[in-house]
């Protein structure tokens, strides 16, 4: 590993996806790294990270809203008491980590691919770990 | 990162689950490398990659069902004007990497396990990032 | 990749999570690895792996309830004559492999993070291997 940041995501909304790709961007250019590979770590339970579209922002809204209609807020078999169920279980399905290839000194992120923060229990503020191994 | 190719996976159907488990392991005995982390990365966002049974092709054929069941193909609430929300959708819950392990110059794959390109809005001409790190 | 080793899983239950935390740890911290990326790679087809809550056990019993409700155990549709496409499909849904970063000679996981094995037709002696990079 040759470098580390921690960003810093302030969310204002129960459920909400932040495009961190900028962040990302700025970090790996930052480094002076050529080759290698950018690890995002998301340190949380309820929150998640995922690469999707970033041109059209009804992407990210269908892909919320989906999430919601497969994983209920409310549901009486719920065991865990803090009303975040529905957050943990998004956060699984997601998953907490993004791998992006880094070529030429650059994310080698897809035409149509960003990187988004997935808050599933805001609004927080919420950390993302990034390192270049 | 010490080798990188680019594998073209040329898709036929709308929903279609590719076996590329020779092509990697190709990739790695050419590579010379004898340990390491192998990562295959989808640089699109309607399409995927995942870890599961090759043995028998009806599992993979029961995932692909399953994912129609739990993300419809239409839904009035898709906000998405291109008539591919479930093939976004789909793609974040399976995501855009997988990772394998490098031992004795091959991959370390369970022995039911193969890699699959996943296609969710085919056809088409599609690629997956090889690198070896 | 400097260190790797084999954590042997015997699991009691079809559907069980155990937590693997304590074990991968325990590896970090005898390798002597200062910093580096710890991979942990699940080498069946129906288990899998994934970070979330350790303190209350019940967010992961409804992480299990919800993914039973979003893939039921039996299915007519189910074409794998074997009984368990349920687990195959939910081993995709979570994935094969987590990686935490290790930073000062330790696992840098969140506050509230634990690592699951995930068990979906147990039970059976599992393995999940480990990798220092």
């Amino acid at each position: 590993m040759t470098e580390t940041r921690v960003l810093t995501v302030r969310t204002e909304k129960r459920e909400q996806f932040v495009d961190i790709s900028a962040a990302i961007s700025e970090f790996v250019r930052s480094s002076g790294v050529r080759k290698g590979l950018l690890v995002a770590f998301v340190p949380h339970t309820t929150a998640a990270v995922t690469i999707n579209e970033g041109a059209d922002p009804s992407v990210m809204k269908d892909i919320g809203a989906a999430l919601g209609t497969l994983v209920p807020r409310d549901d009486p078999r719920y065991k865990h008491a803090e009303g975040n169920s529905d957050a943990h279980i998004k956060a699984s399905l997601l998953g907490s980590t993004v791998h992006i290839p880094i070529v030429d000194g650059g994310l080698m992120l897809g035409r149509w691919q960003s990187v988004f923060f997935a808050e599933f229990d805001g609004p927080r503020q919420r950390r993302v770990n990034l390192f270049l191994y």
